[in-house]
C-alpha cells in the first residue's frame, strides 16, 4: 500500500490537514488499482471509495467525479514514479546509458502505464475528459522528457540528441502496448539493447 | 463505403455466397467505424447492424458476439491495409526508407490503429476477448514485420537489421498512442525523420 495503515490510538492526534492528505492519496492509488484490474468501463467511483476505506462522502468531498479522480491519480501517480526513477538512477554508476533507459522501461510495462492508457483510450471518445487530459498529457510528457535528459546527463541544444530521446519515449510507450495482453519482456530486452547502442552513438558528442 | 451499394436490379442475380461475403463486409467495416467512433464500451453489435444496414439475424448469422465481430474485423482491416501500404509502396521509387516508414506510420495513426488499441485494450480486462486476442496479435505483428522487412528490401538474416525493423514498428505503435488525444504530425515526422537516418544506417550492410 501506498499510506501505510494508522494504528487506531494515533489517528486522533493527526492534524486534520495531514489526515485529508492521506484519505487522497488512499484514493488516488485506489484509482490506478481500480483501472489496472477493471478496466476504464469496470472503474467507479464507488468501487474506489470502498478500496481505498474511505466514506462515500469524503470521496465525494475531495474528488466529486470518476473524472477528478482519474485525472488527479494519474498526474500524482506520474509524479511519484518520476521521483522513484530519479532516487533509483542515483545508485547507478555513472554513464550507464542501458540502465536509464531499463529503468525508464519498467516505467511503461507497468501498472501506472497501462491504467493511463485505460484513461487515454477512454478520453478519446469522452469529449469532456479528453478536453482535461490534453494539458495533462503535454505536462506529463513534458516532466518525462526532462528526467530522461538529465538522467542521461544529454546535451540537448544538439536537435539529433533532442530527437533521439523522444523517440526513446516513443519506443518505450510503443513497447508498453506490445506488453499489454501477454509478457513481451525478453523481445523487449533485446529491441531496447540494440537502440540503446544507437542512442549512446548519438548522445556522444565526438565526431 | 468498402463495398460499394448495388443497383436493386443487380441484387436478385447476385450468387448466394457473394452476397453473403458482402454482407460481411458491411459488418466488419461498421465494426471499425463503430469502436472508432463510440469506442469499446460504446460499440454493440446492434448499433454495428444498424451502422451496415444489415438485419440483425444476418449480423447474428454470421458472427454472433461482439467478440466474434472486432476479432474479425481487426484481422481483416488489418490484411486490407497492409495490401493497400503494399500496392501504394510498389509506386515508390526504390530505395526510398523514408517514404516506405512513412506509409507504414499512417497505418499508425489511422482508424485501424485506434480500433485495434480499443480491444487491446479491453482485452487486457476480459479474459475471453484476451485468450482470443494472443494468437491474432502474433499472427498480425508476424505479418506487418514480413510486409516491412519486404518493402524495406532488408537482409534480416543479420540480427541487428531484424531488432531495428522490430523496433521501427514499436516506435511506430508509440506514435500512434502519442497520435491519440491530439494531432501529434509534426513532432512525429520530425522523430521520424531523425530514427530513418540510423535505421537507413543499419541497413546499409557496407562496414
Amino acid at each position: 500500500m501506498f499510506v501505510p495503515g494508522h494504528p487506531d490510538g494515533m489517528l486522533t492526534r493527526t492534524p486534520q490537514r495531514e489526515r485529508s492528505r492521506a484519505t487522497q492519496l488512499r484514493l488516488l492509488e485506489a484509482t490506478v488499482d481500480c483501472l489496472v484490474e477493471h478496466g476504464w468501463s469496470g472503474t467507479t467511483t464507488t468501487l474506489i471509495a470502498q478500496k481505498a476505506g474511505v466514506s462515500r462522502g469524503a470521496q465525494l468531498h475531495h474528488y466529486p467525479t470518476k473524472a477528478a479522480l482519474v485525472l488527479a491519480a494519474v498526474e500524482h501517480l506520474a509524479q511519484r514514479r518520476a521521483e522513484e526513477i530519479r532516487a533509483e538512477a542515483l545508485r547507478l554508476p555513472p554513464g550507464r546509458i542501458d540502465q536509464v533507459i531499463d529503468l525508464l522501461a519498467s516505467a511503461f510495462t507497468g501498472p501506472l502505464y497501462v491504467a493511463a492508457l485505460e484513461v487515454w483510450v477512454a478520453g478519446r471518445t469522452e469529449p469532456e475528459l479528453r478536453q482535461a487530459l490534453e494539458p495533462l498529457e503535454a505536462r506529463v510528457g513534458r516532466d518525462l522528457y526532462r528526467l530522461t535528459v538529465d538522467l542521461l546527463g544529454a546535451d540537448d541544444s544538439r536537435p539529433p540528441v533532442r530527437e533521439a530521446v523522444q523517440a526513446t519515449l516513443d519506443l518505450l510507450r510503443g513497447l508498453g502496448v506490445a506488453n499489454l495482453l501477454s509478457d513481451d519482456s525478453a523481445r523487449r530486452q533485446t529491441i531496447i539493447a540494440g537502440w540503446t547502442r544507437q542512442l549512446a552513438a548519438v548522445l556522444d558528442p565526438r565526431p
